[in-house]
């Protein structure tokens, strides 16, 4: 009842994660109502996002060979900070706390993608670049804990400095609604006031 | 940290209704993840979107001047369904049992577009177009409920039927949860088994 391309628009929405096919239907009608230079803007972005690479070096999402952050010579390359997904960085970047590289392991283990991770990449790295240390910043999930372990135990003897991100209660948190397992953490590493 | 197309198509989809920074820079990775003829087509579709219409007669999506449910000569045009939007249309084809035209309001009373809604067009296709039935499906809500009940004072001299959506609970509801207002409806329209 609605014409071809409002239809198949639909569809394509619909099949983004977290969309379903009613929110679709309403995210189309949206952009039907908007001015033609919005949507043509935004139809370029899509298309423009297909000439994107991954960087040669830490696999962060890149326009060239490298990414803006390998290509920075004011950052640290002896500090390497591991993450799952390239979203993970724009996350650390925010904090303006870490001034190193990344290398950006493209999921975790146990999620039938082992195979892709970029664990080789990441032990070839180690052999050439003169790296201090290592921030395991998998997620704090079972997975991610178990991927963060099992990279400590394959590059233990590597000599480099392993470290993973701190567990505690979140800023602005609550004592009260806190999980067992976080405050647990965050008794155990609780810090001497000096 | 990330290129101009990428930081530039997650703005397009934060801009989406009930889409967050957040699920925006997902769905952005998840879109760059997938193949380049998914995105072109995603991006075409974007574009065509762009030459839509809205129907002369009824203001549903239209591909031409009048849209599908307009042109098609087996349906019965004594009778007219006033429904909010375009995608209320999707829902009440759905079910099958609706054989007449609509008529989109483009929104309710009392929401800041009062003036754009298509309520004078109502009355103009009332006089030329032989209407024997109005349905006002405008929703149940109280904006809903106060246009239809407006749209029954302006149409109540114009001879012909109108109709409302019959209020009670949902198939597949449970009383213990069904809230007051749509019980209190359901007992006051209840029906006589014969």
């Amino acid at each position: 009842m609605f014409p071809k391309s409002f239809r198949k628009l639909i569809e394509n929405f619909s099949a983004l994660p977290s969309v379903g096919p009613k929110m679709a239907e309403r995210l189309v009608l949206y952009l039907f109502k908007q001015d033609k230079a919005k949507l043509k803007e935004f139809s370029e972005n899509l298309l423009a996002i297909q000439d994107l690479k991954s960087c040669r070096k830490c696999f962060n999402i890149a326009e060239d060979d490298l990414c803006e952050i390998c290509k920075n010579s004011q950052r640290d390359p002896r500090i390497i900070c591991v993450v799952e997904e390239p979203l993970d960085i724009i996350s650390i970047e925010r904090t303006g706390a870490f001034q190193g590289l990344y290398h950006v392991l493209g999921g975790v283990l146990f999620s039938g993608k082992d195979e892709s991770l970029k664990i080789n990449e990441l032990e070839a790295r180690i052999k050439k670049e003169g790296i201090e240390e290592i921030i395991l910043a998998t997620n704090p999930t079972t997975e991610g804990d178990a991927t963060a372990l099992y990279l400590k135990k394959k590059l233990s003897n590597s000599g480099i400095k392993l470290t993973r991100l701190a567990r505690g209660l979140a800023t602005g948190g609550d004592i009260e609604y806190a999980d067992e397992i976080t405050l647990s953490s965050a008794l155990t590493n609780r810090r001497e006031l000096k």
